[in-house]
């Protein structure tokens, strides 16, 4: 977002942070940015010592740097010196880009059904749907066009982004953030063969995501089919993300973007797993298992292992074995030495 | 959902489904859930032999259990004993949870285009739009904000959940269920090289979705170029799913979450597809084939056949490969002390 | 779509496209469809030699094929004989399928907030909402509940499709196309770990979409924590990608259905990615380059290079490797065999 008309010299944001200014301290600042994208009134971050080749080339007005590193970096003469670039960044991006004022209120076009209960100060963008028996906690935001079916409930300053669908009876918790198109509580794929072809098994279970959780844009998580589907508190999934029924994610568990989990998994506390990695069902990972980008788990994950590759195995294992795996035409060379070397498999049966 | 406030006593519920009461007849019973998660007014579902573990831990009131693993559970006293508890399980979910009762009627905020044909009982949510020529068969539901386009068709007692969008010209059939987010009849991924840049080939082919087919969340399917993408009769696809255009899918077969196919591929009928599997543009996969989780399959697989990996092959093949990979350290080793015994490769050359 | 009752011979067709008509110039001909879907009022597309074997038996009425092949097709007599059959059948289709007239105007039911500008002849459909300082240029169609929240942009003659969200501050180039249910300027997956507990990073940065871009159904991209997430002129998105936070997807590339980037990615100009392919953070991806389904890259990518597998190496490596993995057992064997004639591994710890 553009930032605002604000005015800002480097001397009050070094004073802000409990910084240093060199250079010019009257030079007017207007955001933050990286090193490559910063112009002449941002400050450029330079974050470590991996940077540092961007600064020769950066157009920023002046750096945002540590005292360590200060001396290494030339091309940018004005500086705000400080302890821990990374902290300050925070402290100046909440400057420049204040929370935006939300008008809360009920929209007027926000539809709302019998029984509902909204806490104080909540916010219902326009369009909103709210079923029967919905309940909203103190201070949270709906925004457009989210839809809350019957007897669903969200905690206290929580936020649905535009778009977003709970089925009905679903539980979302407080200081929760559902990204634009979020679907929770979705019937989970599960069916049994009948005289009369597949019949679908009723979805009739729970579906509760914790405190503290935030949930990327499209992710798509299914309820209990008796039972529950659960998402521990500060538990962070990413965009298009797909969780079955009945699976567990620990708190504090990192789901990264394309993750997907069939259904009955029980995922540990902590847990870290790449982007478009996957578990097959009835699956137990234990906690602070960490699962590579792409990675297929088909058998229970021991607490703290680190695995990788379908199916997937300890991360040294795989790595030893593709690396072996590519030197396979080099291995066959050696057999091949051997054989002319005992005069073997000289039928012509081999290929090489 | 929460069980409403139902007097049920194991024994009414004995009577229900034909089976048993043991241990205590008059205790109240409001739901059905996991062994796991049942509470004391729940009957825990012991399925079969691999749940009995968790019988002694259960805080289940009565155990729903057949007659032939009954004796060997301990720990849960109170039990109702039936011939098959999945079945049971059937019965017992519709009678806690009722069907919803739908307010039949098209809500007053619903858009209805000129020519639009509504049949009897028609539900339309909250801010559904249905553009001109659209027409929705007997007893179907389109919950809140879902979009049908220009010419769009639904058959007979389908629903669809909120948020769904057709294009226009979209058929779907009756006793189909497309979950919310999904959109049907999107444009392909084509495009030719031309003198001004790249150029989108025309989507205008059609997009049929057969009946009683079920759709999950946020799944994606791209109408034909010219020609036809088909999704077969009692074909489910789970969320997320992406069919490209001009696909077929073949009757009653069965896709996983994040199951992705490029455009122009015949999938036969009664096919099975693993989680985030895939499968290259004018493959023809035969009827009753199965694909492992994240199998990318990129050449025609005979029915019936099962296949794993990228490229994919047939499954033992696959698994008999990865286990050598494995193992190949121990290979290279055999080799070495073949060259040792030979005194070959002692040139420094090989670095193991 | 089903063809109108638009009345045209084979003639006619002919004329239209400056081809000639071989047989009855008088049919009847209503639409352009593939051999295998084309009935008797249908042209079917002999595109190439690859589909002469569907002649015999489709129920075309005519064939679109080129001077070069007529000869060869058998089975359907009549045919519009042209230079380019491809070429033809764009024009066809346009003829036949003329782009829908939309009723240009802002829907009564379209919210506006404060300061939104709107070019001449926007269109914006049922329940649309635009935040304040909104702005949307000529001629664009934005169609029913799409959402553009605060201070985004939108440039001439762009189309978002029903159901299209744009998070504030988002920019959108001209002649772009979004598809239904595309999230754009989503809050990327950051965080880092802080005395009470994670802490999110502030996603403050910008994302830019340009000019002549297409976006897949339910594909999301995530703005810039600081600094932007940039997509290219003329790069086309499939369905149901991600994006990450900080990338840069360069002009003209072209990203299969559920592609997925993780942060601060840069990927080259006109760089192909298959579906369900993946890209490491900081990766860098020269011009040109083009990566195989379901490949996962992990490291800098040089232009004009094509990879394969995870992790992802040079496709003629990778090729070579995954062949010899399935001639493991064969190389054991020949392994075993030298053990034998050596007398070496009879000790009984080999398995084989």
């Amino acid at each position: 977002m553009a930032p605002g008309p604000v005015d800002h010299t480097l001397g009050d944001l070094a004073a802000l942070v409990g910084g240093r200014a060199v250079g010019d301290a009257d030079l007017p600042i207007r955001g933050v940015s990286t090193l490559e994208q910063a112009g002449p009134t941002d400050l450029g971050l330079l974050a470590d010592r991996s940077f540092l080749s961007e600064v020769p080339t950066s157009e920023a007005g002046a750096l945002l740097v540590s005292e360590e590193i200060e001396r290494d970096a030339v091309g940018v003469l004005n500086r705000l010196v400080v302890t821990n670039p990374r902290e300050a960044v925070v402290v100046l991006l909440g400057h420049f880009h204040p929370a935006p004022i939300i008008r809360a209120g009920v929209h007027p076009t926000a539809i709302l059904g019998d029984r509902v209960s909204l806490g104080t100060d909540v916010t219902l963008g326009p369009y909103v749907v709210l079923e029967d028996d919905v309940t909203v906690g103190d201070r949270s935001v709906l925004y457009s066009h989210t839809v809350v079916r019957q007897g669903a409930r969200i905690g206290d300053d929580s936020v649905a982004h535009p778009h977003v669908v709970l089925y009905p009876g679903v539980v979302v918790g407080s200081r929760t953030v559902l990204h634009s198109g979020v679907r929770v509580g979705v019937d989970g794929f599960g069916y049994t063969p009948s005289i009369d072809g597949t019949k679908k098994i009723p979805h009739v279970g729970q579906c509760v995501i914790g405190d503290d959780v935030e949930i990327g844009a499209n992710t798509c998580i299914d309820r209990g089919s008796i039972g529950r589907t659960e998402i521990g508190e500060q538990a962070k999934l990413d965009n298009l993300v797909h969780i079955g029924h009945n699976v567990s994610v620990g708190a504090g568990s990192f789901l990264a973007a394309q993750f997907g989990s069939a259904g009955s998994v029980k995922i540990g506390a902590r847990t870290m797993w790449g982007g478009q990695s996957g578990v097959a069902d009835h699956v137990v990972v234990g906690d602070g298992a960490r699962v590579a980008s792409q990675a297929g788990v088909t058998e229970d994950v021991p607490a703290g292992e680190t695995v990788a590759g379908f199916p997937a195995r300890r991360i040294g294992d795989f790595n030893k074995a593709v690396a072996a795996m590519y030197r396979l035409a080099e291995l066959r060379q050696r057999v091949r030495a051997l054989e002319r070397a005992l005069k073997l498999g000289s039928s012509g049966k081999s290929t090489e």
